[in-house]
């Protein structure tokens, strides 16, 4: 692709946004066809094919076959993007362990309007396939599976996985793939590899809590980076940073930020990791909402990218498939065997039957169709949320476009306060993330994130009303 | 009990042991009634019958009801017990890491006689029992459990282990107990708290290699405690060790002790728990053998001792029970909540179904009658291992008599190289634990540790034979 072909692509997308964003093209309208488009702009009809493709990718457009480009649903021009992030420019211990805790306990409970844990909904998820390789598996071949596995995991599972990254351009071996208690201890185990007590990450900011909590137990610093609701990190900002100061590692959720739902581009992507291969600073990756994609492909992981060669990935089956079966995986390139080392010493290997399970439903094929429905389902779950979000918060809120997963996050004026929200809510019954939880240094507490991992019904919508009345009382104090 | 009284006891009970050792008392000998030892020694019914009972707690008699104490099949007078070690008194750094991954890996292997590794064999746990409960959880409950559990465990599960806890003297609330994968994970999450990189933890000589590989990844120190083949380390030691070293804990699996199958008597497990609790230094107690007792009754936890004060407790199902299923716990009284914290940040939770199906099991009773079951099992085959030890090993190797789990512990002459015997017996298709891999300053080289977690048949008593005559032919050249 020559460079002019590449502007002239972009511009057009940027062109159908402006568009989108002024009303001019509101949500389910169908573009004009690619050949109509191409001669009225004069460009070719692969330019304005590779527009549209882009814009698709991005969740702004939705293709359906035979009938040609929409407005996506989830895409409101009603409000603005959150702000891009501007963190202060140094590395912070982080002290964030009460109020993780504090907040799961709430997001446990049951009889909250359950918008606080980004953990899919156990009727979304429909695992009774899974569930029954496991019973099958534990009824037939129970005594042979009990005793422990090589650390390294079950080889018919880690051959999966490994065939299901080959197909986002990773070559990876099943000897590459370390099985894991979710993608929490791969998170672990990398930055343990990579890390010692004292040492600083550079993380996205907002990032996931977990982050920070990981960081925290293991005395690790957090250096957040200025990052963009929509196009993730500022690859120059990691530029800067590495000159003056020392970092232990990158660590990213790129595909999705959890909770901007941004993605990085692959021009960015490839970027930021000529950046840090020059400063020899590996990046933690941490794709488990990748699976979750609205655009037509899978976004390339940093690891298909370098081919693992500063790169550690982390993922699991939690989000898209089996949260109660605690079954994620790390391929760490060049620092396997150090990874595989502490995986021994901190909890010996994974349980086996959850593993012969997936790796049964895996081979049976069922992921992929199983993954094309959930996507439907968390993108119309977000739709839903974001238009009832426009109709009922305070009119100035600003409200995340996510590329997947099923998360939103909502900026307030400065003023506003998620935790005064939060103890309200409670009291109201409904459960969400203030935004402070999602900062090393507690910034964006005029934020908050919420979770559209359920179902939606009656009871979602009337709390999500409920708390958009809520944040107007609060605000018009 | 006063004074005079315990020393008669003890004075009787080692007679008795003494009369073994001399072949006085052969296997299988039924001994006098306690009538007419009392009426022969002049001492009270109730003393004597102590005496008998000690003796059956340290596998040394066996009682059979309504007939009387007969001395066990596992106790040969024909070989002298390991010497009590004597290790170099300064905290080493460790370095065990590759040692255990070469080990593991042709433990693994199962071509070989397995007599490496400490995992019963499946075929001998029978677990079809929990295997059912859990196909029954995961066809009937699935979709209900599919997803995170609190950090703690499934409330159902902690409650059963909670009660067991009561009936050996714990007083435990299920709110502290905290389910984690496996007992390595608890031991992990124990050292995480309350040591950091540089610390030294006290441990017993030898000692079990998975503590050292743990303690090499998290950069801690390790100091050898003096440790006595059938007592256990020695107590005064330990007072000596904290008046001029700082250690930031003492961690043992004292009931019994892997690979020596040693026991600490209670009133030395006060005394230890009693100079700790002086120095504050926390005791971190690995159970996972307690529940494989040879004596009569179920060996005293220390926690059950000081109540939790300043005792970790770790255990899990996986020497008993279920080894694939990878559950253990912890209780870390005063050290609950950071625990917990830890446990969150590490690894989130554990997979839920394998808990219900626990939980089921434990409910439903089956349990005892396991534990009893393989507990008869388990002390058979370290009979027949012994038995064929003494007839294939050179005169002078020096066997330990366990008071429980599956293990032994052989020491033979000083010159003897239990590395080029380790290599020998794998060209001759036979894996066992050279004695190197249990202790931080790779001591023990004249030392190897069999496994008799297998059933017992012609391979194992072939393959035995086999390294006995390796063995003398070694010794020879």
């Amino acid at each position: 692709m020559d460079t002019s072909t590449s502007y002239r692509y972009e511009q057009l997308a940027e062109l159908i946004v402006g568009m989108i964003d002024k009303g001019a093209l509101a949500p389910g309208m169908r573009l004009p066809s690619v050949r109509t488009v191409s001669e009225q702009h004069r460009i070719s009809i692969s330019t304005a094919l590779q527009a549209y493709r882009l814009l698709e990718d991005r969740g702004v457009l939705v293709a359906r076959p035979q009938s040609g480009f929409y407005v996506a649903a989830a895409r409101r021009g009603a409000r603005a993007l959150p702000s891009a992030s501007r963190p202060r420019a140094r590395a912070s211990t982080v002290s964030i362990s009460g109020a993780v805790a504090a907040l799961l306990e709430h997001a446990s409970n049951s009889t909250l309007v359950p918008l606080g844990c980004a953990v899919p909904d156990p009727a979304l998820l429909q695992s009774k396939r899974l569930d029954l390789a496991l019973a099958r598996a534990a009824r037939q071949d129970g005594t042979r599976y009990n005793t422990y596995c090589a650390p390294q995991g079950e080889p018919r599972l880690r051959r999966e996985i490994a065939k299901r990254a080959m197909r986002v351009g990773h070559a990876l071996s099943p000897d590459d793939v370390l099985v894991t208690c979710g993608a929490t201890e791969a998170l672990t185990l990398a930055l343990t590899t990579v890390a010692r007590r004292g040492d600083t990450i550079a993380i996205e900011s907002p990032t996931y809590f977990g982050f920070l909590h990981t960081i925290e137990m293991l005395g690790l610093k957090a250096f957040e980076l200025p990052t963009h609701p929509t196009r993730g990190i500022d690859v120059g900002a990691v530029a800067r940073l590495l000159e003056t100061e020392p970092v232990a590692a990158c660590l990213l959720s790129s595909s999705f930020n959890n909770p901007l739902g941004s993605m990085m581009a692959e021009d960015d992507k490839r970027a930021l990791l000529a950046v840090l291969a020059r400063h020899a600073v590996p990046l933690i990756e941490d794709d488990v909402y990748g699976d979750i994609h609205f655009g037509r492909e899978r976004p390339k992981p940093f690891i298909a990218l370098d081919g693992g060669a500063n790169t550690i990935y982390c993922s699991s089956f939690s989000k898209s498939l089996a949260p109660g079966y605690r079954v994620g995986w790390i391929a760490a390139g060049a620092y396997t065997q150090q990874v595989m080392e502490r995986k021994l010493a901190f909890s010996l290997c994974s349980p086996v039957l959850p593993q012969i399970a997936l790796a049964d439903f895996l081979e049976s094929g069922a992921y992929d169709s199983h993954l094309r429905r959930i996507r439907r389902v968390f993108e119309e779950n977000l739709a839903h949320m974001t238009r009832t979000i426009e109709a009922s918060f305070p009119a100035d809120t600003k409200v995340s476009r996510p590329a997947g997963g099923f998360v939103l996050w909502l900026e307030l004026p400065r003023r506003f306060d998620s935790r005064a929200l939060f103890d309200e809510a409670l009291e109201q019954g409904i459960c969400f993330a203030p935004g402070d939880v999602f900062s090393a240094s507690r910034r964006f507490r005029n934020c908050l994130r919420l979770s559209a991992g359920h179902a939606w019904n009656d009871d979602m919508e009337q709390g999500i009303r409920r708390l958009g009345r809520l944040a107007r009382t609060l605000l018009a104090r």
